[in-house]
């Protein structure tokens, strides 16, 4: 059922993909007529939940999609959820089996695709690519799944393997996974290896092959020569023991949460950053404008990026805290917000990026997804300008194939208003009130332990970010101290 | 309708999209099921036959399909044939109208588009690309049309212009566009103009930014900033005056003429090469398999691409003269090949490229697309390797969105047979009986005028070669002459 419904307040669009008929002649993204889908809203009873657990679905490549009650308001892709954990009355059997198979090295970053690929964010993915995958991500951002229809699968899922380790598979057909730390960690059987041509995955991931993308110089660059797709399965839920292991709710968990608060509406929030005050604006501006449309309960899913972030952002555990005292503050309202990690690690791949990001909250239940100005996006490496246009992001997000269910926001920028002294919607008539505080800006006044303007950010999130670079001084300092002794 | 049927020979395989659901584990292409569309045949009688006109189409954004008669075996993209040429009795008015508008120069590959563009090879594309198509295209390869579904677009059609261009336009909504000549060739209405990212464009389509890629450095290097989208019209078919116009037969003029020979199959043959006896054997294999297969009258479209090439391939009228006399000397039937000129440039954009060239081979009405190893590939400009896996090509092709309804017909390698003496299927069996002759090697005997072994090319087709290097020397003695003499 689809319903369109006309806004008149322009601080968002609500867009889906069926307007882009290519013999529309000049559609621009703000021109493009609102409109949203209203799915019929389920409210789960408890009683008739039905967890989608590994038994039901692991080793079924067709699960049995009419026994499974959708307790959610947007299907995952390919239909059900993919959970790839083994069940504890298998596992010991399942080591066993693994023990006995040539062994594959995995890196952090390695473990941290187990994780998403394991727990369903890449539904209907089973596991890393195979060619014919990998070529379709590559190629058109896309799989075509069984009923000829396609979802989004923007970022190729892949492992690398050096020729060494190719050798030592031979002939095999199934190997076992090694963790970081040399525990055993699952298996990926009915191998397929192929090679792994670096420049063109670069080239067509990232739309550039400058050097100084953070994911290539991190993972790319030094990774094997070929790649190794197949069926996974891990021993056990990927854990960090990191303190924050509680905020790492899977898709299943999201989903059932969801339901426990009776949401009717669910807006993802993606992000890698502190949260200042524009952020929150636009987070409760979006809640109140489903209020206005109809929605009783709309959950707002904030969810900041776990895996690999480049060197210069925020750690995670630093964000966990600032975004913990953004909800103490009441900046955000706890009641009406759930805070989670998601899993997957940053590539800084813009509009080809942005894609996954949106995917995977379809998988974790959200059926609206807040995008803004260069999602994923950064400075072009080695040129003075954007990496991508800042635009693009929310352009592609809106176009692309298998993200028709998902209800895209894209927002407006908010900058600091000099004269109400607050973060507001930017308004472009009286330009000269705002100020732009950029990422690379708000580190430079924590570094600098200078206040940013009033207004800016919650005084208790603040001191977080002050006391993180406070300490990388101190770190720092100790470090040059240590070098000057010796 | 839907058919599977099994072949038993393994000479090549027929192979549509539907089998590539991801669920399959190990699924590589040659072990896919054996699978192809068997149309309703539709023998169209001629007084029923109805010419896809510019009248009829030109102006509608929804070409009234059901007034159409399909005079083919497969459906233009979109439905309906694009045609683009002014009707004869608005010419002069058009023409008026044109001279008011700020102008934008052509280049003589522009053109070339705006040929392609004109006749409908690219249908249901009416233009060059504005940002949503350019975008859709880039990152996804295709095309989301009006009733949801996807047409294939693996190449950017785009018009770029320089800052001065830009600049004289200014806030103008229709352009006139005017040849390498001067001449008025048409307008481009309803402009948008958006950024030309040449690094993202080039990196998205040839997965790589490698300096010498030819298409880059003869047309994208020197191109402006931008790039301008709109609905084209052009006043007059495009022609060249090179004495080949007639062989320059447009989509509709070859479904007309495939609807008059009755033919129930069409096969169609790319290529930038001169014919040598292993594509014709493969040819005259693949009629033969049709004939066996039920088909009564299958036809071979050979379809050489007539427009830009790069410096090294041998040109277009030389390729032209030697194609005739393959036909002359009975190496394929004239009976049942129809030989025309495909106007588009070349990319040397491999499995990207591969899509275009079938995709259009669908809007000129050919239901089964041959395709070989490496296809538009070439060796990689400063690396000693293929640019592109040369399986990649036939893999992308069959897996590409929009490319569904036609036959692809990925071939085994032919190569020259020392025992038997001619050019037969490779068989890795007595792989040291085989020669491969590349292109490379093929000019490197015919500019030393040295034979090729018996049965690797006939005779007469062989002597169009020799004669065309023998005068490129005689050309480049003379140069060096008059370099010296002066």
């Amino acid at each position: 059922m689809s319903l369109p419904i006309k806004l008149h307040d322009r601080h968002f669009n609500f867009v889906n993909n069926n307007h882009l008929g290519i013999s529309k002649p000049k559609t621009k993204l703000p021109n493009l007529k609102l409109k949203f889908r209203t799915k019929p809203i389920y409210h789960s009873d408890p009683i008739l939940s039905v967890v989608y657990n590994s038994t039901m679905h692991a080793s079924s490549a067709h699960p049995p999609q009419s026994a499974v009650i959708k307790s959610s308001l947007i299907d995952p892709d390919g239909g059900a959820l993919v959970d790839l954990v083994v069940p504890e009355s298998q596992r010991t059997a399942k080591a066993l089996e693994a023990e006995a198979m040539p062994k594959v090295r995995l890196t952090k970053i390695d473990l941290e695709w187990v994780h998403v690929i394991s727990e369903g964010w890449a539904s209907p993915l089973r596991g890393f690519m195979r060619e014919d995958q990998y070529l379709q991500s590559l190629h058109f951002n896309s799989l075509r799944i069984e009923n000829g229809s396609f979802v989004n699968m923007s970022l190729p899922i892949v492992l690398a393997i050096d020729d060494e380790t190719k050798e030592r598979i031979g002939s095999s057909n199934d190997v076992g996974l090694v963790g970081p730390a040399g525990d055993l960690v699952g298996v990926l059987s009915s191998i397929e290896i192929y090679k792994h041509n670096k420049e063109e995955r670069i080239a067509r991931t990232w739309g550039s092959t400058a050097p100084g993308l953070p994911y290539v110089e991190e993972v790319i660059t030094p990774a094997g020569n070929w790649l190794i797709g197949g069926d996974l399965e891990v021993l056990d839920r990927v854990k960090y023991e990191d303190g924050l292991d509680h905020y790492r709710l899977s898709p299943q968990q999201l989903r059932k949460e969801f339901d426990r608060r009776q949401a009717d509406a669910v807006f993802a929030f993606q992000l890698r950053n502190p949260v200042h005050n524009g952020h929150a604006l636009l987070m409760n501006d979006t809640r109140r404008r489903l209020l206005d449309m109809g929605y009783k309960n709309p959950i707002l899913l904030l969810h900041p990026l776990g895996g690999f972030t480049k060197p210069d952002d925020v750690p995670l555990d630093v964000r966990m805290e600032q975004h913990s005292k953004v909800l103490e503050d009441g900046v955000l309202d706890p009641e009406t917000t759930i805070v989670g990690i998601f899993p997957s690690p940053m590539h800084y791949a813009g509009p080809t990026e942005v894609q996954w990001h949106a995917k995977a909250r379809i998988n974790a239940g959200a059926n609206f997804y807040i995008v803004g100005r260069d999602p994923a996006g950064m400075g072009h490496p080695i040129e003075k300008r954007d990496l991508y246009d800042p635009d693009h992001g929310k352009k592609v997000l809106t176009m692309a194939p298998g993200l028709e269910k998902l209800n895209i926001l894209p927002f407006r920028v908010a900058a600091y208003d000099t004269v109400e002294k607050k973060m507001a919607f930017f308004d472009p008539s009286r330009a000269k009130d705002f100020l732009f505080i950029s990422g690379t800006k708000m580190r430079a006044y924590a570094k600098s332990g200078e206040n940013p303007p009033d207004g800016f950010m919650c005084p208790s999130g603040w001191k977080v970010l002050v006391n993180y670079y406070k300490s990388l001084q101190t770190e720092e300092a100790s470090q040059q101290q240590a070098v000057v002794s010796t």
